[in-house]
């Protein structure tokens, strides 16, 4: 089997990381596949759900990355993977499991990918999507106020209790390992078009 | 005449730029021209060699930045360019001149070419090479003292002087600026590479 390219998409909450990893899927349908983190937070079927509504989702150990790690391997070896689903609803992982399929073209996706070194050994190109903390802010009140309807004070409070202090201790540090930065995240056509001619050679 | 792609290559003094510059030129030979914004440092030959050695050149006005400009436009335009040579030797422009012919690919390199806005405008990827301030202060160290020979102490009174606050004034805030951002400079194998395949596909 040829090579499977995996690329490694970190970045703060709200960088525009999540818009880049859209444009990929959207010009390289059946060519890739795209793992996030958060498909592997922990289960926490023991907890309540006010209790599991507490819990910090920033820290590396809110991630079952080991399990992550398996299945990146097995998709690079060409195997298919059941790949666990979390659900936002309840807090908790979901009882469904859904069927993926190896591809040539692997994005692993999420705020803390390239914290782990085994999972940062795995990637051929890591990518940190770099923005303003100020400008995720915005970003982040916007899409939890206006589109989720959250209010202004839980979002404020999450952001000062765990986001940012995880970003700031875990996040951030983790732009060392990267290859390539992003800035602007979605909005930055130049570095997406340079990213996507560099994929479609491996494909 | 076909579009002419211009790579803007900017960032701290020692942080590698040279080097990626270095490695585009071997790869692209006779399909790249690279215009140093060190080419156009303004004319001092009013000022004593003493006077010459104080000037402050890490500052934006220590060039004819219009000038180069003028001359992009015309690389631009298909046009060949006479361009000025700066002599370091006596700290100030030589009375040669070279001849730059048009090519498909124009560098423009430069501790400072991000922070005039004209140049940037005429650039398709603006590039910014990312080292530690430690890091570029141990490379300039190395390169100044045990390969030029000059004494530690006059090393880091330069740095102290004039690098070090031009760098924090001027360079680093137009990484922002940037379309993308290279860690490690000339060591970053996986982003030169990345930006080598962009450049093959325009030539």
């Amino acid at each position: 089997m040829e090579k499977v390219m995996i690329i490694g998409v970190a970045g703060g909450s709200a960088s525009g990381k999540s818009t880049i990893v859209e444009k990929l899927r959207d010009s390289f349908k059946n060519d890739i596949v795209v793992l996030c983190h958060d498909y592997y937070y922990k289960s926490h079927s023991g907890l309540l759900f006010e209790e599991r509504m507490k819990l910090n989702y920033d820290h590396p150990n809110a991630f079952d990355t080991d399990h992550m790690i398996e299945d990146l391997k097995k998709l690079i070896d060409g195997q298919e993977i059941l790949r666990p689903v979390y659900d936002y609803t309840i807090h908790d992982r979901s009882s469904d499991k859904v069927l993926v399929q190896p591809k040539k073209v692997i994005v692993v996706d999420g705020i803390l990918v390239l914290e782990n070194e085994k999972l940062r050994d795995l990637m051929d190109i890591k990518i940190y999507v770099d923005a303003d903390d100020d400008e995720r802010l915005i970003r982040r009140i916007q899409r939890d106020v206006l589109e989720r309807g959250r209010t202004l004070e839980s979002v404020v409070a999450q952001y000062r209790n765990t986001v940012k202090p995880m970003h700031d201790q875990f996040v951030a540090p983790s732009k060392r390992y990267a290859d390539i930065i992003i800035p602007f995240g979605g909005r930055n056509k130049i570095a997406i078009d340079m990213l996507m001619e560099n994929i479609k050679k491996s494909i």
